[in-house]
């Protein structure tokens, strides 16, 4: 085997398994070579994605390291995926019947939440979290993505309690914007006691949704270490919830101009 | 920029990016390179993907035409995927009242859905499929990875129709286990009249989600080009549909021995 074609090899496979961790002997053993030509290839590999700023091949030491590649975006490929998603978005023949917005094509696109997961996934690499936490059902798509690049399992709550959950934890929040009280279950055996979570959703309002599945969690005994929404609406100013990290920040609707206000969270940019 | 750095950039952008068409001038530019030397590394990046079994980079000519990574699963890989899942599939604590089956934590499994993805995508590579369509909610992940590895749209069918989907087309299909009536609703904007869509779910029993689906898409006027389930239950033998494509045969679940009767689908082997 030639070098390019172990170094090709490695990235493929780093690729395609995000956050999964590798020993050195895995590849030893793949390509048939000794440890100190696979350790080349790997710093090559590694070059080869830092250069394309598409992340980190890790090397960790002791009993549980090895190597894994953590994913992640760069700022201009952020701001283009962004970009495209907000043009999108502020056309007028999205507006719904009292101002709502329709989505679920933005929401359900492949290349959309992939996108949008490298962006969840590299703000919250380091939180430690157990779990992806949502909702159904539109943020499962952008939810699914951030647990593929993080390599954690995805715990989707149910708005009813299904006899296929099992024994489950349901509880009542209020959605924030309408003040309605709403249902959402889980099944007992979805979350370890003691375990840390993300919440991810594809959109927030006042909060309603996000705050219940903090309390869900409180049930679990669950820590949260993160939250990220696709859209948070500027309106109501007030939230159930204080911190949480959009992408896209969506001011008014106005449906007699078909006019639709959007802004890009700075935050995401130059963090790194 | 050396040939290895090429070769491993071309395979990570075309990893991340499976059936998207780049033109050779895509890489000439990022490259600083000629194209005599870019057509040498993508015939050398040809080699690696199908040395390691993961699919093909085409090369189509005309105006519409360029390279794409068609991805695929070995069947080595695929039996692996299955006899693992089949494996957490037969733990007896997953049998719940009724006898069904708790499915949620591998349904929502980024690891699983991601590799099931991609022996649905490679059954269905050339269908001509324009949508994935699926019912909420967890076939979702499945279906999105489907979706994700064919560059298709995903389309979600929902179980009320929502505020949030504007104008929708509902019907009515019968649960076929039960026989109860109920109702499933799609956007109107969600489907093009005359295209074609494959349809993926998590679970087939008798079939009624899946002769709903298609009696949906009737409605829409798309052609369904092809249908795959995970798990398919043995009983009833009779089903409301015939051509499927499922992973695994789920058979008798003996609550009181807490048995769980699992097989392949064969058929998913030494096709090519």
């Amino acid at each position: 085997m030639k070098r390019s074609d172990r170094i090709g090899s490695i990235i493929h496979i780093l690729s395609q398994n995000p956050n999964r961790v590798y020993s050195l002997n895995y590849f030893c053993d793949l390509f048939q070579a000794a440890r100190s030509t696979v350790s080349e290839d790997l710093a090559a590999a590694r070059d080869i994605l830092a250069a394309m700023k598409s992340g980190q091949i890790e090397t960790t030491a002791g009993a549980k390291g090895g190597i894994r590649y953590v994913p992640t975006i760069s700022d201009e490929e952020a701001r283009e995926l962004l970009d495209d998603f907000c043009h999108r978005l502020q056309d007028g023949s999205r507006i719904l019947a009292g101002g709502y917005l329709y989505t679920s094509d933005l929401m359900f696109d492949p290349n959309f939440v992939r996108g949008a997961g490298k962006i969840f996934a590299r703000e919250f690499s380091s939180s430690g979290a157990d779990y992806v936490v949502t909702l159904e059902t539109k943020g499962i798509p952008v939810a699914l993505m951030t647990a593929n690049l993080l390599n954690l399992p995805l715990v989707v709550a149910r708005r009813e309690s299904k006899y296929s959950e099992g024994t489950t934890v349901s509880i009542n929040y209020v959605a924030g914007s309408s003040g309605r009280i709403q249902k959402m279950s889980l099944a007992k055996r979805a979350l370890k006691h003691g375990s840390t979570a993300i919440i991810i959703d594809d959109f927030m309002r006042a909060g309603g949704s996000v705050k219940g599945l903090r309390d869900m969690l409180k049930e679990f005994d669950v820590a949260v270490a993160g939250t990220g929404v696709v859209i948070a609406s500027m309106l109501p100013e007030k939230k159930t919830v204080q911190d949480y990290f959009p992408l896209i920040y969506l001011g008014e609707v106005d449906e007699n101009a078909k006019n639709i206000d959007i802004s890009l969270n700075n935050e995401i940019f130059d963090k790194k």
